[in-house]
């Protein structure tokens, strides 16, 4: 497999399919690592972490964590491609910006991903459709079982492993998962939402991490701190409370929204279709918001014409970075918003 | 014919026919008269304002002014039925407003209307579909001609006719068009437009006259002051100078937009009709928006779908009274917005 390959190919989280996949888009769960003996990143020499960068590639590959790795030098990799890997989730845009020795392996399927020397040596991500975070908890302490094998990470009797940054000391995991909440931003009982998950502790960004805005009603949450002793309880909560009530009241709101206001629906999701078909620029914040009214309409059973698959395909194939490589070179942003519309234009009218 | 015949039917200012019928939508002239011997309205008692009703509406039919005239009664007239008559551009909304002794008159095609005790005595208003404004003035003169043939109208020898308001002191003639400048509104040149008309002392409004916002690219132009002795020559510029020029001014920005950003069009206009047929909610205000850029996109020739007259027909027919009046009863501006989307659903089917 070579990165080029990735271009017209769906990725893991969005596959479209796991359980609450009506709500939850994807879950995700990352690790933050680092060598024992090494000094953190922003401590480190460049010769230092061209020994680290070294080191971990070696391991990684030695580690056979799948049955097909691939391994992305950045450094030597150009900005579209570096892009391409963001839109599918496989590194961070801040890993993506840097020239210091640095990259990523990642399983053909991009379940699982290992940033090197992001902001920690080590950023071990597990993705899965839908909500599957036993199955993705049970992934990544096989991938670092496996990788503990190899190599020793920092780790502190008292804080637990050791991380560049305070907030990700103790265990260094991260939950998070994607939602879609159309019908709570709707009603505008999202709200409560942010206010629930503030109590919490929890984050909520957008669909690309840190510093992104929610666009479309697709919001990631995550847990915040991963220090002291109620990090498990908060993760415990967030799994068998916080986030059942979340797909619950979502579900819910959009079946009142169907008893009391289903025109408003279908005008919605009928103008969104429509305006797909129809234009002939479509930028890409726009994509996204009408691909979530489709997504919407498809899951309350009010729009015959598109499936989910259909969906993911289009919400993914046409950001960016997708729509360069797949015409083989760079484009302005109305040369895009142009290919944007072609591209989903051909598909709604092949299916 | 009554007024109920109205609400189907087209009325002659949309008729989308006459010179520059691609910028120009209609051409209006009116006259404000008052009698002689009676005072100005703000000053008549309710029992002159009675009179002078009276006097007008019988002098109005003995005149016989067109093959069939129908004398609307606004007191003992309803509200749905006194807001089409506004939509219809054939009574002010001030006139609409009031309980006082008041009438309007009118020409079954609707190219003639006489208001009766509005803010001046009489107003008389000769529409016309395109730029048709020496047809328009030889009417009101042949209207001004009978008419003074059973009244005297309230004249000095050094102001002209006496109005109400000063500023309709001496000839009491308003010259306006309705034009529709889409092209120079997206490039932002209609910013020019509007200096050089402040500059040439002419005013410009919405679609329905003083106070009101101009919706969806249409915008009327008339002149200011009736008074002084520039008054001829101010009149003759616009007709001669400051109109052409717009209306070339708004073909050459379309034409510029066609070779230079066809795609912009394409998109705005592919759009406007996707939405016509897609949405299941349109309020008035959208509705304008999107016929707008269809009547751009037909006068381009990129919109093979519609024509002027359907045009016309939905910009009319879906206003909030008409709307009302054809399903005779009071409606919710929710539940307009949902016949409104209906409406024009099965007119676009239909052709």
């Amino acid at each position: 497999m070579k990165l080029a390959d990735l271009v017209q190919l769906p990725t893991e989280w969005l596959r479209g399919t796991g359980p609450m996949n009506d709500v939850v888009i994807s879950s995700r769960i990352r690790l933050a690592r680092n060598l024992a003996g090494m000094p953190f990143l922003t401590r480190c020499s460049d010769e230092q972490q061209r020994e680290i960068e070294t080191r971990l590639r070696n391991d990684i590959r030695q580690a056979h964590l799948a049955e097909e790795v691939l391994y992305v030098d950045i450094p030597s990799t150009d900005e579209l491609d570096r892009e391409l890997l963001v839109e599918r989730h496989l590194i961070s845009r801040q890993h993506a910006e840097g020239d210091e020795p640095r990259g990523v392996a990642f399983s053909s399927n991009e379940g699982l991903a290992i940033m090197v020397n992001e902001e920690d040596h080590l950023r071990v991500q597990v993705l899965r459709s839908g909500l599957e975070l036993d199955g993705a908890i049970d992934e990544i302490a096989r991938v670092e079982a496996l990788l503990e094998d190899r190599m020793t990470f920092a780790f502190h009797r008292r804080y637990g492993y050791l991380t560049a940054c305070p907030t990700n000391v103790g265990t260094g995991l991260r939950i998070s998962v994607m939602l879609h909440l159309p019908a709570l931003k709707m009603t505008g009982e999202i709200e409560k939402v942010f206010r629930a998950a503030r109590d919490m502790r929890l984050a909520i960004r957008g669909l690309y991490g840190e510093g992104t805005e929610a666009t479309g009603d697709f919001f990631q949450i995550s847990n915040q701190t991963t220090l002291g002793k109620d990090e498990k309880q908060i993760v415990e909560d967030f799994r068998t409370e916080m986030l059942p009530n979340i797909i619950d009241y979502e579900r819910k709101a959009r079946q009142v929204m169907l008893a009391e206001r289903d025109i408003d629906i279908d005008d919605k999701v009928d103008r969104a279709l429509a305006v797909l078909h129809a234009a002939k620029l479509i930028n890409s914040e726009e994509m996204m918001y009408l691909l979530s009214l489709v997504r919407l309409g498809v899951w309350v059973n009010r729009c015959d014409e598109m499936d989910i698959p259909t969906v993911n395909k289009l919400f993914l194939l046409t950001q960016p970075a997708h729509l360069q490589k797949m015409h083989k070179r760079v484009m302005e942003p109305r040369e895009r918003a142009q290919a944007r519309a072609t591209y989903i234009r051909e598909c709604l009218e092949a299916t």
